[in-house]
């Protein structure tokens, strides 16, 4: 209940914010526990006052049924206190420190910990439950209910958590009727291209609404198939952007505002008293620009793939080489990710391997500067077909399996985590090989249509260029018909449409959820149509099978689009 | 709004009820709605008055992300008002039938309607969506906030949909305030072991607290991962047992209860006058017996596979045969599923399967009168040594790849469904190969711990002798020490705790969601508990891979238990 009659002063402060982008683990209490300190002693160097965390940065985000574990729970609750203890251990404890974490009431809670002198000095526990796409937080989480306002420094500081600001009513009309001099806001959004630059849109709205500065924090990272890219920003009460982070780094912000001071009645007063002494100069207030989109999904792909490789322990990362585009880009990505010395080229030759492909995948490999060998398959595919009858279809699939046996063979020898090369478009039509190229243990560009499959690998080649390094992925690999390559002149276009037009469709169906009528009002024929809803629909086993991968677009295969296996649904 | 002072009488009468224990497809509108004619029309045969089906009997349930494809809901809704003409053309349009369905407001909706007379009269919407376990029906729907009471032959009648009398609150209550004669309830409630007869003991509850009699039905078959197995009962208002559906099978159980007229206040009448004469007589009221907990596990094993195999138009599985129990197993659940020529057996022999493997596989192909074949391994094996180096972990790998590759390339060539035989204990804990004895489009056993296995196969035997029958599982294969045979003298022992120990762990961890702590507390030594806990973590990935499989315990592997792969948390 706020604190009557509270409103006792006017005029304006300065307050020195640190929005603190980080990459946290899930699960990792301690590791995650010691990022936030490091954190807060950089900013405690730079006269921070308030420093801002991303959603439940504590314990890594999303923590998924992890919450519903007692002892999870009750580790993040030990560990936020002991942090706030720590905080103050390194002299620190004047600072006011927004830290995400997990709660528990009657249900596990999503919620933040205001941090001052050594203490929890309040609580906020979100709102809105995001329960859609990606999301489980319904699943998860108990809503909160109350909406928070403190004082600290004679600034009456508001808080929200990340779908909170998304939705119209609760929290955020609630601020608004509150008049809080600044709003904090920790996030744990994941990137998705295409956004049109939503979240600045957004935050000045809610600046609009609620009438005060609003410092948005987001993480940065991979977390199995979702990728953070930061982003985080702060906006004063005129709209004005005042200071943004580059994406997908780790980044603290720092970021002076002037904001109202005495402008509501707080729940709490931490402390009343202004700064009195101005902040020392230093760098604060910088915008990173915004990159463009090719470079944006680039560096969600990077860092998906690094994220995985790196939290999961894996030291190094193998794939096969086919001397395509797919396996040129995958492994393009993987040097970009990890660095040339963990990343480990297979070339696969079959007797249906046309000469072009051993020479680029080579090229590929030379201008990597990767490990490369080549394993010729034919001798196991002949031992296959000695032991049982594989004809047509059977014979082209066992190409694939004895390729994905090999280098999962490799993985167990040399421990190198396999990549699979799979792009969305053969995804989502079941054009691939159960356990043979499907096999790995992450799928960096499944969540890429292969247009952009070739529209990456240009603007990468073109980067390089710009940068007088060698463009490593050889022009023939993208200029060349694409073809799986597991019969004598086999093109992908055999029995699939053009990528450029299946793609678009494939866009409507599946990252759009358009319906086979507004396909076929988009100008698609209804044969098209219906044979293209009815292969996406029968691959949904497989997809069950596939590695995860990072999502990039609005709907990725995956936790997204979770639909029946067994279903006779024809949409027509 | 409940019409004012409609209730105008007071006395009993009989209404003869027809629960309809269906088996719908998901997607299949046009076949499910020959289903539910079929059943009004038998019900029309025997006089009765209402007939009652499952919870979304139209779509079949769960539709998952179906919901939210404008074109299914579209399709639902005209299905459902087809439905209701077809049903006076039947000549049955006397009779009120309650069918769950797709609607949709702003959002889809679970609901179910009200048919009479050629017309949908009334509709209830689901108020509580279960958001946990397999379910994500807040993601999918929104809740209805209506309760719904009709007068059908003087009787007021109520509605609830499955989750809605699980939770005290809302319809429950409601419904109670209301003081319907009678309250019909559709169900789609997966079937789950150890439920210790929960569904009477709730139905008695609620019968009490309302005061009226309850229908409750539920549908039968398999749903991808979900096995529903009917145990449709009713239960009179004095909490006697009135009825009761065989369970897994397909049924039309009719029902005549006692009721009373005029009872409440209805939101809308659809007929006033009272059965004038009494029902004919016919098999009315009948109990169908509990069965044991074993036969109640293997049916919905075999329901599970059935119905994944016919529903997605399989004509036939294979398996690998090693002479253990797993497969030994599920080649007896496919036989009893499928009939013995559509299930076909494979020996897949390496140089260190031992001969009483090779004997018992071919036993039990006999025993089930199954096709069999035996292809040895070792050369196939021998050329991928030939092919690179592999030694140890990567040498015992390869074997079950090349028998997983054979299986597949067998599939592929003449089109079985594959089966996957590892249990529950061995999916736990990581122990099998990834793309080896992990290959299938269906893992009949995968919620079934090992001590299980052993038991379900002895329970199989024991049935045949007491039926004059071959005992199909050969003694051996249940009590030989089980190796995976893939190096000389492997036992699981060498690396696993024996089995029993094992099972009650995972059963604590896994099933019961149990702390490290609890694991302790229940007499496991602490390097046991963090011993098996990290190998059933570091596992998560492998499972993300693994085919789908009836569930078949409170939380089986899949979408009931959502963990993260990329974490550090350490439960201790």
């Amino acid at each position: 209940m706020p604190i009557p009659g509270s409103k006792t002063n006017t005029g304006n402060t300065v307050l020195r914010i640190g929005l603190a982008q980080i990459n946290p683990v899930v699960g990792d209490l301690i590791g995650n526990s010691e990022l936030i300190k490091a954190e807060i002693a950089k900013a405690k160097d730079q006269s921070v006052d308030v420093i801002v965390f991303p959603e439940m940065v504590l314990t890594g985000y999303p923590v998924e049924d992890l919450a519903l574990r007692p002892a999870f729970r009750q580790a993040s609750q030990d560990k936020v206190a002991q942090l706030a203890s720590e905080i103050k251990e390194l002299g620190a404890g004047e600072m006011l420190a927004v830290v995400g974490y997990l709660d528990e009431g009657a249900k596990p809670l999503n919620a933040v910990a205001l941090i001052h002198d050594g203490k929890i000095k309040a609580r906020y526990v979100k709102h809105h439950l995001p329960n859609y796409g990606v999301f489980d937080e319904f699943r998860n989480f108990a809503p909160g209910t109350d909406s928070l306002v403190v004082r600290f420094r004679g600034v009456d500081i508001g808080i929200a958590i990340c779908e909170d600001i998304w939705q119209d009513l609760g929290p955020v009309s609630e601020l608004a009727k509150r008049t809080p001099g600044l709003v904090l806001v920790p996030n744990g959004s994941p990137y998705e291209r295409n956004k049109d630059d939503a979240r600045l849109a957004l935050v000045k709205k809610r600046v609009t609404q609620i009438g005060a500065p609003l410092v948005y924090v987001n993480m940065v990272g991979g977390q199995d198939d979702l990728v953070f890219d930061g982003d985080s920003l702060v906006v004063n009460e005129s709209g004005d952007l005042l200071s943004r982070a580059p994406q997908f780094q780790s980044h603290l912000g720092i970021t002076d505002i002037k904001v109202a001071v005495n402008s509501s009645n707080p729940d709490l007063i931490i402390s009343d008293s202004v700064n009195q002494t101005p902040h020392p100069n230093t760098s604060v207030n910088q915008i990173a620009e915004r990159i463009p989109e090719a470079q944006e999904i680039w560096q969600a792909l990077v860092t998906g793939l690094r994220d995985y490789v790196l939290k999961n322990g894996f030291k190094s990362v193998a794939l096969g080489l086919s001397g395509g585009i797919d396996s040129a880009l995958v492994a393009t990505i993987a040097v970009d990710a990890l660095g040339k010395d963990k990343v480990f080229g297979v070339s696969l030759p079959s007797k249906y391997s046309t000469e072009h492909s051993l020479t680029d995948a080579k090229d590929l490999a030379n201008n990597l500067g990767i490990g490369y060998r080549v394993i010729e398959i034919e001798p196991v595919v002949q031992s296959f077909k000695a032991a049982t009858e594989l004809t047509g279809l059977a014979e082209e699939n066992v190409q694939a399996r004895v390729r994905g046996s090999l280098l999962m063979g490799i993985s167990n020898q040399e421990g190198h985590l396999i990549l699979a090369t799979g792009n969305k478009s053969e995804l989502a039509v079941g054009y691939s090989t159960l356990y043979g190229d499907a096999v790995g243990g992450f799928a960096p560009i499944k969540d890429v249509f292969k247009v952009d499959v070739w529209n990456l690998a240009k603007w990468r080649n073109e980067t390089a260029r710009k940068n007088n390094q060698t463009p490593p992925i050889p022009e023939s690999s993208i200029s060349k018909e694409p073809s799986a390559e597991l019969r004598p002149g086999q093109k992908d276009s055999d029995s699939l449409p053009e990528y450029q037009l299946l793609d678009r469709l494939l866009d409507l169906y599946v990252d759009k959820n358009g319906d086979a009528a507004a396909l076929v009002a988009a100008g698609f024929s209804q044969d098209l149509v219906d044979k293209v809803i009815a292969m996406v629909d029968r691959a949904e086993y497989k997809r069950r099978q596939y590695p995860p991968g990072p999502k990039v677009s609005a709907i990725a295969f995956g936790k997204d689009r979770r639909l029946p296996m067994t279903s006779r649904w024809k949409e027509r």
